[in-house]
Order: C-alpha cells, then sequence, then structure tokens
C-alpha cells in the first residue's frame, strides 16, 4: 500500500496548487438552515475549474511529477470528472494527456475532454476493457497513471477543500463529504481532524452503491457489485488506501435513499439557485434523514461538482 | 408625474437597504468570456434574497414608509418577483401585505408569498380584474400601493445593484440589465453614469416584449400589447417616469429572440452552475447577436434572478 498523507503533505499540496484553481465560494441558505434545525455551510466545489473538486487532486497529481516523468504525459480511464481535471491539469502544465473512455460515454464529457486537449482512447464500457486499453495507452506511450483517487498525491488535493472550508467557517462541528472511491473524504478527514480533532467526519453515500458503508462497520473492504445510483459520481468502491484513511479518521458514514438523492437535488437549486449534481446533494440528503443527530449543529457539506446533462434532469 | 431619482437618493437607499439585503457576489466564466470575446462580469442578484433584485427596490419603498402610513401594511399585484419582495419586506418591518394575484398564477408562486406570511388576495387573470381587486383591498385595509416600477423609491432600490457591481469592478465600459418595466434599468443607469459618466449603458430586451426598444427608437412611449416571451419578468411595458429616465441615462436597448434568449440560459447554467431565470439571460443573448460591438470590452451584467420552475424547464 502507497503511504499515507499527513497533514503537511496537504498544506504544501494547497501551496503548489493555490495558482492553478479557484478558492471556491462558501455558501448557506436561510431557508435550508430552517428546514434541517442546524447552520450548514457549503463550500461549493461547483465553481471549482471543470466544475469539480476533481481539479485539485489530478493539479497536484500532475505538478508533483518530475520534469522526466512529467514529459511522457499522463493517462487515466474515466468518463466522469477526473478525466476533464487530468486533461486541463495536463494542458497547464503543457503535456500530453491520454483519456480511456467507454465508448458509450455521454457526448457533453468526451467534448469536455477533448476540449481541454487530451487524446481519447475509446474502448469497450467493461472494467476489463478499460484496463487492458489503459496499458496498451501506457506501454505506447510511456504516460505516467494517474488513478482517480487510490494515489497519494491525488488525495492530499482532495483534501485543500476542507483547508478553505475551515478557513472560512473555524467553528464547524461537523464536516461531510460525499464517499465513492474515498478521495475527498479521505483527504478532507486527514485535514480536518488536523486542524480540529473535535470536529465529526462524516461520509455521505447512496443507499444502492453502500460499500463504504459496509466496509466502514464490517472493518473489511467490501466493495460494490454493480451499484446503481443517479449519484454518478459514487459508483467507485474503497480502495486500501483509502478505506485505511477513512478507518483512522471518520466517525461515521450515513446512507441515503435514491429519492431523498434527488429531492434534495432539487431543493439545493431552488433554494440556492446553484447547479449541483446528485453527488453533491447526497451529504444534505443523509441530513435530512437524520435530522435529530444534527440539531442545532454547525455543519460543513463540501459540494462535490456541478456537472449535470441539463437535458436529462430527474425532476 | 413623480420625480426624478438622482445619485445622492440611490446611495441613502442603499445605506438604509444594507441591514436587510445580500451583498450578492460577481461573478465571472472564463469559457463565457472566450465565447464572447470579451470580460463579463455578472452581479448575481439570483443570489438576493426571494431570489431577485426586486427585493431591493421593495425594501426601500416598505423602508421609506411614515410609521402612520407603515402600519396600515402594503399591497400590489404581481404574480411575479415582486410579490414575494413585497411580501417579505412587510415581514421584515412587521407590517401587513396584501397581494392580488391572479387565481392562475403557479402554485409555487403563491406559496413563496404565502410563505413570506402575505394575505393574497384571488382575482382572475386580467389587468381590469388585478386593478379593481386592488382598489377594494386598499379602500378596505387603507394599505400603501407599492408599484413595481413606477415608483421613486423602488427605483433607488434597484440602483444599489449597480453601486456594489461598480464598487467590485471600478473599470466597466459597458453595463447591462434586462427591461421590462424599466425599474432595474432606470437605477442602474443613474448609478452608473453618476459614478462615470463615460461608462455605456445598454438595456436588453426581448424582441417579442420590445416596447422599450421601440419607445427608446421613437422617442414615444409605446406600450406593448399583449407581449409573449419566455422572459416573464419582461413582459411589462415601461411607465412615464421609466421612460424618462431611460432616455436620459440610456446609450442603447439591443433585442434578444426568444431561441438565442433560452440559449444562453442554458448556457449561464452550464458554464457558471448557476440558475438563471430567463429574463436573466436577455443582455448576453443581446451580446452574443452583436459581437462586434462587444468585442474586448468589459462588461458588467445584472443578473436579474433566479426563480423559475424546475419541472417547466425550456431545454
Amino acid at each position: 500500500m502507497q503511504s499515507i498523507p499527513g497533514y503537511q503533505d496537504i498544506c504544501k499540496a494547497h501551496e503548489k496548487i493555490k495558482p492553478f484553481i479557484h478558492e471556491t465560494p462558501v455558501f448557506y441558505s436561510k431557508s435550508i438552515n430552517n428546514i434541517v434545525g442546524a447552520k450548514v455551510f457549503f463550500k461549493c466545489e461547483n465553481f471549482q475549474k471543470v466544475g469539480a473538486f476533481k481539479f485539485r487532486g489530478a493539479s497536484h497529481a500532475v505538478l508533483k511529477l518530475s520534469e522526466q516523468e512529467a514529459k511522457k504525459g499522463v493517462t487515466t480511464h474515466s468518463s466522469g470528472n477526473h478525466a476533464a481535471a487530468l486533461a486541463l491539469a495536463a494542458r497547464n502544465r503543457k503535456i500530453p494527456s491520454y483519456i480511456v473512455m467507454p465508448e458509450n460515454a455521454p457526448e457533453v464529457k468526451k467534448k469536455a475532454v477533448a476540449g481541454y486537449g487530451a487524446e481519447i482512447i475509446y474502448c469497450k464500457p467493461t472494467l476489463q476493457a478499460r484496463e487492458s486499453a489503459l496499458k496498451k495507452v501506457q506501454q505506447k506511450t510511456g504516460a505516467h497513471f494517474i488513478h482517480p483517487y487510490d494515489n497519494f498525491n491525488v488525495i492530499c488535493g482532495q483534501g485543500t477543500a476542507a483547508i478553505e472550508l475551515l478557513n472560512e467557517v473555524s467553528d464547524l462541528e461537523v464536516i461531510m463529504a460525499p464517499v465513492g472511491g474515498g478521495g475527498l473524504l479521505s483527504g478532507t478527514s486527514i485535514s480536518a481532524k488536523s486542524i480540529n480533532n473535535k470536529i465529526e467526519v462524516i461520509g455521505g453515500e447512496p443507499e444502492m452503491a453502500d460499500d463504504a458503508y459496509k466496509s466502514f462497520k464490517s472493518g473489511i473492504l467490501i466493495p460494490s457489485e454493480n451499484p446503481k445510483t443517479i449519484a454518478d459520481g459514487l459508483l467507485t468502491s474503497l480502495s486500501d488506501l483509502t478505506f485505511e484513511i477513512i478507518r483512522n479518521n471518520v466517525d461515521d458514514i450515513l446512507l441515503a435513499s435514491e429519492k431523498s438523492i434527488v429531492e434534495t437535488m432539487k431543493l439545493i437549486w431552488e433554494r440556492m439557485k446553484i447547479i449541483v449534481e446528485p453527488s453533491s446533494a447526497v451529504p444534505l440528503a443523509a441530513i435530512l434523514e437524520n435530522l435529530n443527530k444534527f440539531r442545532e449543529k454547525k455543519i460543513g457539506i463540501i459540494i462535490s461538482g456541478g456537472n449535470v446533462e441539463l437535458g436529462k434532469l430527474p425532476f
């Protein structure tokens, strides 16, 4: 297993990526506070470059490459935000990027990745096909593989959002992030516990993709099989590395039903006038399903991103 | 005709309403700048209380009432943002509000107005029915009528958004606002020209509701007859007062087609991850239809609001 990032690693990552990222704003909504009976502060990574926190981790991983490594470029397989994030991070460093995408990925995602100057390699939509296409790319180009979350430097980058949030609202009692592969929750938990070890760190996960919940509760890494959730950023399972970090730093993982995720996403759109993707709604959805736990608390939530297909909304 | 507000009136209004309003953020988008070939700064009044700039004017008009006037409450006829704005402004001053609404107004608007504690009086959906219902309310309650734009104090309130925008981005060459009844454009033009008389002030109006355009070009007030546009906040026509101010302070009015309004609204949602109503998209739509006029300029746009029915999107 890779080594585990410390808070100093995340602080250094923050300094390194600052010239490239947006320091996103923190929003709140009086009417959401009234509904929850608590104070909720949203760190709006939907306003981050490429529309998602993923740009933090991808930027950091790219910036940490040596000149020697960097010039051969970077590669990953992803049809989501990490693909666009890595493509832009590579372009910023003026190095090539090779993104393996399933041929049935949404047009809008293909266009975004191509728009950031990446070379796209299409493959059949199976994990096997993706991994074998990735290997071929690596053999051919020597490009460096940047995993979307099972990567020390990526986790350091993702942890920087929590630092900014706690800089702005220092007395949070709870901090929450959605959990898929666990990169964001890992980074968030290291930062938050180091800044204030009394803060409660909680992951929000879809009921229909509950591998982190099951793993956390059982103490054994249990990947999910064919999860299906509208929160398409949270389909991935924890890795050994993110599971280890989450076990040691996270206080709880709460689940949200599909219905509640959709309703909460709509609530955020209506009350806050911001566009968030379904994954971003999961922590607030979990709060709304567990109101008693949060009554009168001061809560921070990391809004993971805002990339949705406007023609295919669930409401 | 009522007297015309001066810049000092707007500054005083600003001081008066500051404790009650949000100082909304100014956003920009690199990708929209690239599309326009200019720098565009958006004053995000979609994040204002009640989700629209209207809260500025309504708050100011309510705060300017004497104790004697105020205690009898306020009234208006509106099915839009002014209704909600007046209801909340009245609640903030702990006075009653009576809102005349057409019985076919969207449920969500009725609920919002009722939620701010207003008494709603329903009427048939004609201007005549609305005016006669309003008269009855006034006779019965003695409530003070606050017109949505043909009102000195309302215009002063609306002019405060431009002051904040120019405080934040001082070297704008162009400032734009959508124009319906003309309250926002009037206030904006007085503020902007007083702060910098070289700034170009331009109104954006739907082609399908082009009374301000026709009036401005002909020099004669020409109200529109049964306008139909998706920009439902811009269906109203100029009043003598707003026409007079616009004639004297505005440099041009540009039109936007329905198709362009919808596409531009979608562009703002996708690129900026913020929810804006169709009316808010009109100035940028007009820019996109007149690109040569704006090349390399530094432009400010007042985003009027973010109240849309998410179940009835045009895309």
